[in-house]
């Protein structure tokens, strides 16, 4: 299955580097514009932006325009493919427990 | 945390190799010694090398030479790091079934 090493290639790829780690980990709690996500960073916005390109090209992000206002979103099931290749190395035990995690998950989900 | 993010740049930096991934994947089932490590890969010896110091630079495997024989191991928690990160990624939902699995698996390993 190249397709799913090629995408893992790249979203570790992606994750390896503290700045645009930092861009995930602010979009997992909300989408924001180009200029809240360049905040916290002493960095030119070109350097940012293409660290934006860089997440977007390895499918974790993605953008829309509205008027001069870019609004960042991390894509629904970004991190999957990382989730299910580490999910992969774990023990016997350990692949127990995650079954049963996602059934509880998917139980709550329908009664909230 | 300097060096949580260090060590998840190290980790990301070298799993983001599908040959480097590979050699993971068949040391999660267990320890095997180089000539094994080295039999499915069409790659010379020094380059296999090369791939095993960039994991063991990142905290991911161990190895242990005896007589002429060098057996490479998994470190135990190994990817406990990339883990935590990416369950920090979570939603409180996806959490809350996390939390439930690890308490499940201690349980399990309690029992065994």
């Amino acid at each position: 299955m190249p397709k799913y090493h090629d995408e893992l290639d790249a979203v570790l790829r992606a994750l390896a580097d503290p700045t645009r780690r930092a861009v995930v980990e602010r979009l997992a709690k909300s989408p924001a514009v180009v200029s809240e996500l360049a905040a916290p960073f002493s960095m030119a916005l070109p350097s940012l932006m293409q660290h934006l390109r860089v997440l977007e090209n390895a499918g974790l992000i993605t953008s829309q325009k509205q008027g001069r206002v870019r609004t960042v979103s991390l894509r629904p099931g970004a991190l999957d493919v990382l989730h299910l290749w580490l999910g992969e190395q774990r023990t016997p035990a350990e692949r127990h427990a995650d079954r049963l995690g996602i059934h509880l998950a998917r139980t709550d989900r329908k009664e909230t």
